[in-house]
């Protein structure tokens, strides 16, 4: 029983759209190879202690789970089939990323520079533009615990979305440190700070009347929900400088990173947002996204991640992750139309009495001049042939003959 | 509980390793690409009954399953786990090919010309050399019945390999209906035609004898296997010219072929090889394969396969298909060591009390004239910081200076 469409929540790539991607992934690899960044290939596949083990947060509760075989299938526990799986599908490119630098970190250079792209498995809810698989392009530097790794790392994406032709995205950052140090000195308790940011998180879209009305609804004392909302309402106001006395090292961070990412070139939009949260829950201090135009939501984000090494290799070594919205760069760039072409497509045409060794002769040698050059048998009708042509994206075509001296090639005429 | 290894015969690959694969897969890429090869994607995981439908031979019972979720799965009968997976991943490149073109048949043109890299997985015992995750490369010609589809496969895969600095190789190449022909005019039944192939096979290995042996243990009559003998025996005199009668229709294929590729440029070695026979049960005339000088294996292979669209979709079109052993061309040159450099890489060497905004300036300016700069900052002992970025793969360094006019890079001294 075959059915011919993949599974639900699952892509096949048409030609037009296989190029897109290809050129964005190959686009986005040269420039961060340039910043010397060294390209990795993990696993597609993780022993399912590693996924379920507790960093993945909501995703753990998305994974595929790949079914034991053989003999182990065989003397498993049928009762429960949650004991029937072995493997799964990776949700992330973090978690192997860190399985793998805690295995061959031996090989790898002191401060290792990775770059990752690859396919990432959720079994999410299928709805319009989310995917069950989608691919994910990640750049990390591990083992450097000052914020060059920072900086190299926003420079690095700056460029790279530069190169694919965006102008105008704006990046945000702020510090973890900080909104803890602001929750803090408003009287919160250290525990209740993800709940709070998690409101906080969202005042540019329901206002600071919405998140006063949302933190009182969870019953914190309006004392400290009131202190809260004055400490962000004069960070709003002075932006960076609010923040020296209460999180100096949060300041010190923040301060330096903008005024080098500033001070590169023009086009760097660089913002401090106290607002700014992120979802995962590993981040410890610096995070930041980048947002484009007026989309609304990011294209891109991080942040530094200095326990998680430690958690799984055992000793603790300093990172900093960024990854970049794959599947919205796509879109983004077809509903642009920003693709430049690839060089020139011609058609080589011949027919059934010519000799087939010539024509594939011509066709070897004007592979040497033309980008794409491909062979058609030449139909009676030529004209719609021709038409056929231009709408496959040819850019000409060539009648193949024997006694012209030359082969000659022609552009499709104007419609 | 965290694992740092990957599972069971999964791989990571270091960032020499990954560079050689991408450097191959790009230079595969843009050879068959310039051929009029068009690339898609399709999914890696597949609805399960397609996997299990038949034509996967033993590649279906080496499948890694997917389990079902959510309802899906309290729903589920417990007692026997083979009704617990709804997806799977999916084994080799055509099945998703076949499947694609099925569903997309009217967005593509009358003859497709696909091109298709990408991960395949099976469970196999693993053991050196044989991984259960590993990418293959194909290409196939979908809507042409005619040798031309052939040509221009075999052709492609002749320019690629000589990119990839592949010089001797010999593409083997029969006819499915010259094997069957000599079967049957030996006297043995359609029904068996599979198994005497599966011996025929082995005649490089085994020689006359070992096959005539491995026959008439199976109890074929000795009639027919001496007939058999002799037939193959006067094959391997006369050459293609020895089948001109017994299948006059493989015959004309083959020297057409054969001729043709022969023409083209040297360095191309067809040779006809009757006793080349080839795993796949969906093969219908034209099969070939590629040797690389006395490699005991092949690295390529391919063939017509014209009934198994029809299969899926129902509506029969010709097809042949082609794929490159990925992982071997990959070891070939990691160990012939034929791999092209990327490039100079240069690191850049700046020390703390400098101005971090005009060190990553000066990054970003020699970004233009290098392929790769990495910032670093200057360790106290020089000498042992440079070899180690020798190491590495740096060809130069540059020590960040704000007062010199330039910024100087020099050569890792000689050892």
């Amino acid at each position: 029983m075959y059915t011919t469409l993949p599974p639900t929540g699952m892509r096949d790539f048409l030609p037009r759209e296989k190029e897109i991607r290809e050129y964005v992934m190959r686009e986005i690899r040269d420039e961060y190879k340039k910043s010397g960044f060294t390209e990795i290939e993990t696993s597609f596949i993780e022993n399912i202690g590693n996924l379920t083990g507790g960093d993945g947060g909501e995703n753990s509760k998305l994974l595929f789970k790949i079914m034991m075989r053989g003999d182990k299938l065989k003397n498993a526990d049928l009762s429960n089939p949650e004991n029937l799986a072995d493997y799964g599908l990776r949700f992330d490119l973090t978690l192997p990323l860190v399985r793998f630098y805690a295995n061959n970190r031996n090989e790898l250079p002191t401060i290792f520079k990775a770059l990752q792209m690859g396919p990432v498995f959720r079994a999410e809810r299928p709805q319009k533009g989310r995917y069950r698989a989608f691919t994910q392009c990640d750049i990390d530097v591990i083992g450097d615990d000052s914020n060059l790794a920072e900086i190299e790392i926003i420079q690095t994406i700056s460029s790279t979305l530069k190169r694919l032709s965006f102008e105008n995205f704006t990046i945000k950052i702020n510090d973890r440190r900080i909104l803890k140090a602001i929750v803090m000195r408003a009287g919160f308790e250290e525990e209740v700070f993800t709940d709070i940011a998690i409101t906080l998180d969202k005042l540019d879209k329901i206002g600071i009347d919405g998140v006063k009305k949302e933190l009182l609804s969870k019953d914190y004392s309006e004392t400290s929900v009131q202190d809260l909302l004055d400490l962000t309402d004069s960070l709003s106001k002075d932006g960076i400088e609010g923040i020296k006395e209460a999180c100096p090292e949060g300041y010190e961070n923040l301060k330096q990173i903008i005024e080098v990412i500033q001070s590169i070139e023009d086009g760097f939009n660089i913002e401090f947002d106290f607002t700014l949260v992120r979802g995962m829950g590993y981040y410890t201090s610096t995070i930041f996204e980048i947002t484009y135009s007026d989309l609304g939501y990011a294209i891109a984000g991080g942040g530094r991640y200095d326990k998680m090494v430690g958690k799984i290799s055992g000793v603790d070594v300093p990172a900093v992750g960024f990854s970049i919205g794959f599947e919205r760069i796509v879109d983004l760039l077809l509903s642009e139309d920003k693709l430049s072409t690839d060089g020139e497509k011609i058609a080589l045409l011949f027919s059934d009495d010519q000799p087939l060794s010539a024509v594939i002769q011509s066709a070897v040698a004007l592979r040497k001049s033309y980008a794409v050059v491909s062979l058609y048998k030449q139909k009676k009708k030529l004209g719609k042939q021709l038409s056929q042509l231009s709408k496959l994206g040819y850019n000409g075509y060539v009648v193949f003959s024997t006694d012209s001296e030359g082969l000659e090639v022609k552009q499709f005429e104007e419609k």
